[in-house]
């Protein structure tokens, strides 16, 4: 099959459009370590974004002519991009919204590569170099505004929830949107795209113009949920771990919408930090919600909390069916305190300094089967330690179900072993067979054969 | 019943906040000839924004002790608002653009008393006059802008469609938004509302920051079609005519979505315009759109043009069925045609001098039975003057249907007669059949009982 | 003698560039009841700017083939020059500040012609009327700014003042800029243009950008006292009453230079004003200065003030001797406290609505012998009486020494005949004589002949 | 003797307030690899603007007490000074251009040490290192902006120039204001401040607001020449070559007042680079322009390079004497054919990469006697190769006069010996015997005896 494309040549709108010829160099660079390579398959998903496809391999098997280059002007540089997806464009004109991702691919890919890689000065085997890694990245791509006031909320969920959730999802947005609340979320559809579009009618309503639509994303996803063009700021970290960190890190508060195992994982990511002894001060509204029909997926959600993390990892969260606007208002409410807290601390509010995240929350978890089966899972441990391990099981189900390696480690070498007490295995075997019978584990149509077995 | 209220006190976001002694005065005036009952009835409807209720007399009616007072100090003016719809604010604050709604309806009261009303420059029995009273409450209003290319789409319809009619005006919205047209209608929900919600995530990913949506009211319409805070630029025109007048000399392209005989009536307006002699090689972008089930609508109403216009008035307009971009394609070529042939005859792009407006399409027709009765429905005139003539009849059944006054004058006089040649009388027959079979004449759920009677 | 001349085409760069079919052609008209004349008068005036000529008569004596056009083009208006002298063009392109200063006579030309004569909505025989109509013109020429901070200064004095005065004057502007404070002037070169050139400075380092640099004229005036293009918002009142309204009213502190005659009229209608028991209150900063040399000009006018007006009119004021700094720190001060009692009283920091005129200032003095010699000059009276009084002496004299028709008057029926108390004639001759010694009466070189008498 | 002295917090108006942990650190380390005392002393030279101080160690010595600290705040950070000159403040608030070039020193101080120093991507030893190193930091302070037209002039001249002189810089700056140019200098006094100050009156007329007055300096000269606060663009270089670089490459084109021996090594520093043969092609407007009086400095240069490097030398620049508007003409023509030139090559407006720059010039010359004594002064060269020669014995005499490790030197060795051919050093001779006449070899009222000694 064939896929409509175009050509086409596109200046820029932002800023960071002067470039030095050594950076061109790089760019253009398409040898072992030259940037070429990411370079283009970053700017291929984003010119994908508005296609239904939520696959990154078959992305790039589909345009295998697509490419790009950077030409130097003398008003500045342009790009030229030949054999790209056609639904990138109205009218033979690239999409304003899309043309700026591309730039903003190009300036964090250079500057992840020029500024952060082999900076003697950043120290990414440590939690402060890693975390000073992160805060560069941002800074760079202007998403740290001094001055400004706490408002951002992070929403995460599924991306492909049905109907009725995503318009859920835009109505959260458009309540937020009316009180002033700006909306950051990892790109993509489902609830990535829906509290942006609801925001962005509440913005309009407000004169807010144009609010904050900020996707944090990393080249290991963005293919697979490309970023919707109503992002106004787009960052691409350089991985999943630091993806994580810089939603945590300047976000002022968490939506979290149904979603399934990998929303599990990011559950216990957030709670994994936040029962941290030393976080145990810290206000950090974090709100769980979805329509009525939702209302399961998050019962059994608590339910697991308060089985193996205890009573005291539940008062960290909220959890409000079907009311969009008490939502809104509980979010503009926590956030109020987080100002008040940084305040007290002279801590940024911009960025969280402050906020305690342990090493093995910033170094990537490999869920190989030995791995998956020594998992520490009992309660001999700090609670927050625990989250840590329960959310590395979340993690491996994830790349079990659905990620490339994960899938082809399952056919060779069967089921990943979970093993562990008791106490915590029951729970996590109810709460997992709840989201397949919900449908969560696949998408809606395919049976869902398990990449795991628990062993009691 | 009662309604909830909010009492508050607002400061202007715009810039016509300051204001002399004399017009604070006028506007507290609530005596004969002040301008406090006016003022006041038009905030209330713009407060009244985002309620279903589309009845003016009601609105009024809910809120009894609604009062409105202008505090000058020493920053300039603020607003006082008592027992105001509390759906107009979120949280206690008033939303934004209500607020400047507000200001809207302040300044155009104020500039219309001021400058229009008695000013002996303004003749106002004459067509000039007029068109220049227009052109002055325009730009005092900003919405007169120079330099800017071509690009306000008015938007036509009922407003109450179907979900679907308005789901797809939104798709219309959208499409036009991606090609940089701004939006421009009579406020109020329906096909009013759902282009510029469209429109604004078009712009959003154009980062067109804001896009324009344009609102055009008047004072007897405003309580029934409250402005949807998403209407950047509101403007309250002095009456129904000349904010018809200020749709067609400052759009630059029309689209028409389904209605009923009002729509009908705006229809045949336009047609009545553009069939004058002298407005014949001007164009005048116009397409009448729906989704596949309105197709019947204007397959009707086309027939009927053809039968009593003729063939010629068929060419001034499009019908598209069920293709959003195709009809946002053809509307951004029509008005590439507009802006060549304003700039040939060095005619602004900002209003439609050269459009020629007889007096009757300026002066109001007042629908009595005398009046319903004498109309001239026959073929021995220009197709301009039957289209007048023509719309009179959709005037007068809107007024029979809907209209106070005109239900009282049915109740007491019986139906009206509608009298004229056959080959006119019949296809007027089978189009408001049409429109009774699509339960068009009414609300939904409602049995029709006509208000006419043909006399062929 | 020939003087170079230049034809062009310009685009406005303001907003008010939008006119109706009927305003472009009044303002075409040629005949009688027509602008034209008007128009072409002031622009002629505003484009002699950086010219040292200062006499109105010969200017147009000078370009008698210069013309302007409107030109309506599809973006907006455009003018055309034709005959314009050269030096308002920098390689052939006109200077900004003065294609600025070209619309803003058009607008108010316009706006006073279309909103205030006739408009029966504002009475021209009433104190009311005529503040009211000040008021109006000032609103649509965008002086009046809504929640701006009080910071104009009005600065007055001689516009033919020696090199030394204009220094000090520059540096006094430029320790008001570094203040943050605006300037306001009648426009014109010496005292008029040197706070404006010194305030540029101090903006700049203050990163005021652009700071407000307002002229107020007058048709009658203006051809004399070009605006200088540093002033960025113009205002073209229609008569010198009105234009001392403008600068009392919107200015929040006034600063006196040294002059001649003239400037001891502006001294005298100030105080005439402050003196009024309705004003007793009210805070005015009003501060004399000049260099060490001018001293005695200052001290002169102290004693004649002392004389006449007595002790209290002396608290009005401030002498302040070659101290620029100091002079910007009082005026910051004195305008803290016009803020305080402003805030207290409800009243706008953008015009002094508390401000009582009486009528005998707005109305014009026509300086007859017969008027000349009837002024009643004693002590029989409230002092601001008599303060207007005086100030009609001035005026008289100015006229007898500078303006076409007093000097006519004068050579006709010989001096102005000054009658009254002799504790007033005493001290008013030594003011005169000290005048004369200081050749503040005439041009340097020019030896001065008295055009007035005084009958002790 | 005591100089007044002010403590105060200020907040940056600037954007890049945004400081990581660890920047704020190293801001705060006084050890040896601290930057504490960097940004300390250029912090207080910063503050000592307006001061006619032009002496750094005096400066050092005269605030001993000075301290700056940083301050992490919610909002973003803020400095702390103390004991810091007076005169940096008006009535206790920091001038707010001060305020931004203390900020500007912050961000280049970090740049340099975070992104250039031991950056493994940029090497300082090789040409192009240095000239990625110039590119980044200007980038880094925003000095590079895309898509604007050419209109750069960088002035060069002494810094304690006559009044007169002094007055001709300002006139020159006013007319290339009003032509729409830009002002570019090393900051400090004389010919550094009075182009900015006539360019900013220019500006004004003509509605540039505001202006770009560019300062480019580095840590070893701002001492002596504070940045005057009109400077809106500050950026601190690394050393004085990589500064001449930066003012090459950014410039559109070049004016020099007179001045003494620095100015003539500045002269023949862009005349070596020009002279280069790959650089004959390109188009670099310079001009040498001043007061009538001024005439004979730049009649004797003229002389020298006629004698020393020939007439084709002599086409590189033009000499325009007591014209400025001429001078201004000239150069905005010039400027017109560089944007000519890199729109054909499709080089940078922004940056001149095509200029090549030996590494001769770009490294720096040490004047010991031994280097002084074996310069190659013969024509047995090429023509540029004898321009950077001669370079260094100009570099060596400023030196040998004004600065503390050049006069111990002298003091301790004698003369500098300068030897060669009697073709090179009988017009040296000429010229630096002319610089003593002219006074232009000290500072006025002083006696200047010779720190060389030509061996013909």
């Amino acid at each position: 099959m064939d896929y409509e494309v175009v050509d086409a040549r596109i200046s820029p709108e932002g800023r960071l459009d002067v470039l030095s010829k050594s950076e061109v160099n790089r760019l253009l660079d398409t040898s072992q370590g030259g940037l070429y390579g990411l370079f283009r398959n970053c700017s291929l998903a984003v010119l994908n974004c508005g296609s239904s496809l939520d696959d990154g391999k078959e992305l790039l098997e589909r345009y295998p002519d697509f490419a790009i280059r950077i030409i130097q002007q003398e008003r500045g540089i342009k790009l030229e991009v030949t054999g790209a997806p056609a639904h990138a464009f109205v009218d033979g004109v690239m999409i304003k919204g899309i043309n700026e991702h591309l730039f903003a691919v190009l300036r964090d890919v250079i500057y992840v590569s020029d500024e952060i890689d082999d900076n003697p000065k950043i120290n990414l085997d440590t939690p402060d170099g890693v975390t000073s890694a992160v805060f560069h990245i941002l800074r760079n791509a202007r998403v740290l505004v001094p001055r400004a006031e706490p408002n951002l909320v992070v929403c995460w969920g599924g991306h492909s929830i049905s109907r009725e959730e995503y318009d859920y999802s835009k109505e959260i947005g458009y309540q937020m949107g009316l009180r002033g609340l700006d909306i950051c979320t990892g790109c993509g559809p489902g609830a990535m795209k829906g509290p942006m579009k609801g925001a962005n009618i509440g913005h309009a309503k407000q004169r807010v113009s144009p609010g904050v639509y900020l996707g944090i994303t990393e080249p290991g996803i963005i293919a697979a949920e490309s970023p919707n063009p109503i992002v106004n700021n787009l960052v691409i970290m350089p991985d999943i771990e630091k993806r994580l960190e810089a939603f945590v890190r300047t976000g002022h508060g968490i939506v979290v919408f149904p979603g399934g195992a990998g929303t599990a994982e990011e559950i216990l990511y957030l709670l994994g930090i936040l029962l941290h002894p030393e976080n145990a001060e810290m206000p950090f509204p974090l709100i769980f919600t979805g329509p009525k029909h939702a209302e399961e997926y998050f019962r059994r959600i608590n339910q697991f909390i308060l089985d193996t993390l205890g009573i005291e990892a539940q008062q960290r969260y909220k959890i409000i069916i079907d009311d969009p606007e008490r939502v809104a208002r509980e979010m503009a409410e926590g956030i109020r305190q987080v100002r008040e807290f940084r305040k007290l601390h002279g801590d940024a509010y911009y960025y969280n300094w402050m906020l305690k995240i342990d090493a093995e929350f910033q170094q990537p978890f490999e869920p190989t089967h030995e791995n998956m089966r020594s998992l520490a899972l009992h309660k001999n441990q700090q609670p927050h330690e625990l989250a840590a391990n329960l959310r590395r099981v979340f993690s491996g189900v994830v790349a079990g179900n659905v990620k490339d390696e994960g899938i082809r480690s399952i056919e060779e070498h069967g089921h990943f072993e979970i093993r562990g007490d008791t106490e915590i295995l029951e729970p996590m075997d109810e709460l997992l067979s709840s989201f397949v019978a919900q449908h969560r584990m696949k998408l809606p149509g395919k049976k869902y054969v398990p990449c795991y077995r628990i062993i009691k």
